[in-house]
C-alpha cells in the first residue's frame, strides 16, 4: 500500500466549508487504496487571535505557556476534520501530539521535532484508519507541550514523512504551486512542475511565500520529495526534490523580487581593518537584518563609502543606531528606500558559464541601472529602482526562456 | 499548610479583564499562605460556539470528536491564567488533564472522574507552585480525551477537593452565593450562609441555577463542603455542608418556582390498570420529562381525568404522541400554559408538622388557586396560575420568615 502525508494549511481549513472539502481531497486518497497520514493547522486568524490575548495579559507571557494556549488551534481542527470524516462514513480519529507522541527538543515556541512514535499510528492505519495529527506542536522530556514556531505545520509534515517513509508528501496550501515568477506581478509567470530543494530555499528566502525556508531545509537534510498543492483548486502541484540534475534545458528556474527594501550608504567613512564588522555588530545585536554589502574601493586609501540593504522598517533603528556608534566616523548617512531586489535561480548555472554576463545585457538592453551585485552558487541578486521591478523581471523571464 | 480547590466558571474567566480579576483571587489566597488548587472552565460563549461549528459538520457528530474539540476551551483559559500569574511573580503552570493524569470512565461528552493521579501535582505545590488545572475533562483508558457534560468544572473541582483532601473547595461563579428565593422576583431575598446538600439539590433541580445537581451528589456522596462565591464581587458566599442538623430555627431553607411549565390534562380516559404506563412510557422515550402527576377520581368506575405538567416547549410533541397512542382512548385533551410550580425546601420539614397546612393556609389567604400538590421529604410543590407566581413566593417567604 502507498503511503502519503497529506499537509493542510491555515487558509485550507479556515472555515466549515473549507474543512468539508478537506475531508474530500483526504477520501480522494482513500479511494485510490493509499493509506493516508493528516495534519493541519489551526484555522486561520485562530492563532494570531490567541497571540492576541497574551499580549494583553503580559508583555512576556511565559513561552511554556504560550505553546499550551496555541496548541489548542490544531487540536480544535484535527477534531473538525476527524468528525467530518466520520459523519463520511471513513474510519478516522483526531491524534494528539501526546497521544504518540511527538517528541520534540529545544526552547517553548520554537522547538524541533526529534522523534515520532509510529506504533499506535501504524496500527491504526493497518485497521483502515485515517489518522489526523495536529501539526505545529509535540511535546518535550517533560512531558509538557511545545510548538515549532512560524510555519510549524510544514515541519510537523516533512517528520512525519521522514518517520513513516511514506512515499509522498502533499502540502496542501492556498497557491496551487512554486512560480517562475509571482504571477501577481508578471503574467507570463508559469507553474514550475519540478524544483531542487536549493533553488526552493532561494525562492521561499527571496520571496516566494510558499513554505518557510527551514522545513524546505528539514526536507533536504532528510531527502524527502514533497509536493505543494492547492486546495481550492484541483490541479497538478509543484513537486520539490533532491536530484542534482537539471530537469531540463532551462538554466534558470526562477526569478524572484522583493519589496519594502532600503538601501543605506554610509559615506566617506574611515577606511581601517575591522570597520565592517564595527558597523555591522551593532545593527546584527538589534536584529536588524543586512542583505546586500558593497564596500567601494578606497580611492585615497583613507575614506570609503559603505553600501548596504536592509528592510525599509528597520531604516530609523538602523540610523540611530549607526549615529551613536562610537567605533566609527564617516561625513554623512544616506538613504533611498526606492529600491529592490530581482534575483534569477537556478541550479543550472552552476555548469553554465555566462549567466552573469547575460543577467546583465539584457537588464542593460532595458536601460536598468544595477546598484549592488550579490550572488551565491545557485542565484545572482542585483538592486534596482523599484520602479523598475516589472520590466527587469520581464525582461529576465524572457532572457532565461521562462515565458 | 491549608489547602483549597479554587474552580472559575465561565462567566468569571470570559474576558481578558476577568482573567486578571481571577488571578487577583488566587494571589489573595497564595499571600495567606494557603496551598492552592485552580480548575477552570472555558471562557463563556467558548463552548457554545465549538458546539456550533459540529452541528455545520454533521447533525451526528462523533462523541469523541466533540470531547477533543470542547477540552480545548478549558486548555487555552488555564495558558491564560497561569501566564497572567506569571506576569505577576508567582509560580504557577498549566496542567492538562492527560499530564496529571485525570481518569474517567463512562461514554464521551457525558464521562466521570474515577481516579486522579496527584504525584506531579503534590510535588508541583511543595515547590509553591500553583497548578492551573483544566475543568470539565479527562482521559479514558484508551488514553484519548473526555469531557463529562454540563456543568461538568463543578464536577473537576469537587472531585480535586476528594482526592487531594483539600481543606476547602470555593466555587467561584457570576452569582455571589445560594438565595431564600430569586432575587430577580423578590427583593426581599435573602443569601443562605449555609444550606444542606439535600436542600441545595431540590433548589438546583428547580431553578436556583448555581450548579449542576450532578456536581452537588457528588459532593454529598464524597462528603466535601463547599463555598458558592462571587468572582465579580468580594462576599462572603454560601457553604454547602453534609450536617443533618437545622442550622436555625428556620424550618424552611429557601423557595423556588419555575417558568415556562405546562399542564396537559387528558379528559375522559378509559380507567383501567396500566393507563398511567401507556401514556408515560411513550413521552419518557421520546425525553419529554413528565414532572407532577395527578389522577382524579374516577366518579363512574369508567372515566378518569389525568393531569399531568412538562415543559412549555414539549407540548407539541406530547400532543401528537399521545394522539398517535394507540393504547388508550380518551375524549379530550386541554393544555394550560400559564402555570408555575412553586416550591418550599427545608430539611427542618421532617421534623416540623404542619408545614403543608401553613404552606395551603399562606396561599389561600392570597386567594391563590392550587391546581396540582407534590411533595418530598423536604420539598413541597405546588402548582398555581403564573400570573400569581410573585404573590406566592412573597407570601410564603414571609410565612416562613425568611423576610
Amino acid at each position: 500500500m502507498k503511503t502519503v502525508v497529506l499537509k493542510f494549511g491555515g487558509t485550507s481549513v479556515g472555515s466549515i466549508d473549507r474543512i468539508k472539502s478537506v475531508a474530500k481531497i483526504i477520501s480522494s486518497y482513500k479511494k485510490k487504496k493509499m493509506g493516508v497520514i493528516v495534519v493541519s493547522s489551526a484555522m486561520s486568524g485562530t492563532t494570531n487571535e490567541l497571540i492576541k490575548k497574551t499580549k494583553e495579559l503580559s508583555n512576556t507571557f511565559d513561552a511554556a505557556e504560550y505553546d499550551v494556549l496555541l496548541a489548542t488551534g490544531e487540536q480544535a481542527t484535527c477534531a473538525l476534520i476527524a468528525g467530518r470524516l466520520k459523519h463520511l462514513g471513513f474510519k478516522a480519529r483526531s491524534w494528539m501530539s501526546w497521544q504518540l507522541p511527538i517528541i520534540t527538543e529545544g526552547p517553548y515556541s520554537s522547538s524541533r521535532i526529534s522523534k515520532i512514535n509510529k506504533g499506535k499510528i501504524l496500527s491504526f492505519m493497518k485497521s483502515g484508519g485515517i489518522p489526523i495529527i495536529t501539526g505545529f506542536q509535540g511535546i518535550n522530556l517533560e512531558n509538557r507541550l511545545t510548538t515549532l514556531g512560524r510555519g510549524g505545520t510544514d515541519a510537523s509534515a516533512i517528520m512525519l514523512a521522514k518517520f513513516f517513509n511514506t512515499d509522498a508528501c502533499d502540502i496542501y496550501t492556498d497557491v496551487d504551486g512554486v512560480y517562475t515568477t509571482d504571477p501577481r506581478n508578471h503574467s507570463k509567470a508559469k507553474k514550475i512542475h519540478k524544483i531542487s530543494y536549493d533553488e526552493m530555499l532561494e525562492m521561499a528566502s527571496l520571496g516566494a511565500k510558499v513554505m518557510q525556508p527551514t522545513s524546505v531545509q528539514d526536507a533536504k537534510l532528510n531527502n524527502i520529495n514533497f509536493s505543494v498543492k492547492s486546495s481550492f483548486q484541483k490541479k497538478k502541484g509543484t513537486l520539490i526534490t533532491g536530484t542534482k540534475k537539471t530537469f531540463s534545458n532551462q538554466i534558470i528556474t526562477g526569478i524572484t523580487s522583493t519589496k519594502n527594501d532600503s538601501k543605506v550608504t554610509i559615506v566617506g567613512v574611515k577606511d581601517r581593518p575591522g570597520v565592517a564588522a564595527a558597523v555591522f555588530k551593532p545593527l546584527s545585536l538589534n536584529q536588524i537584518n543586512v542583505d546586500m554589502v558593497v564596500q567601494n574601493i578606497s580611492l585615497n586609501g583613507k575614506e570609503t563609502d559603505l553600501t548596504f540593504t536592509i528592510k525599509s522598517e528597520d531604516v530609523k533603528k538602523t540610523e540611530k543606531i549607526i549615529k551613536q556608534n562610537k567605533r566609527i566616523s564617516f561625513r554623512k548617512l544616506t538613504y533611498d528606500n526606492n529600491v529592490s531586489k530581482v534575483s534569477i535561480i537556478g541550479v543550472g548555472m552552476i555548469t553554465t558559464p555566462g549567466i552573469t554576463y547575460r543577467m546583465f545585457q539584457a537588464l542593460a538592453s532595458k536601460k536598468i541601472n544595477i546598484m549592488v551585485i550579490s550572488t551565491s552558487e545557485i542565484k545572482i541578486s542585483v538592486l534596482i529602482s523599484n520602479k523598475q521591478i516589472k520590466k527587469a523581471v520581464a525582461v529576465l523571464h524572457k532572457e532565461f526562456k521562462l515565458d
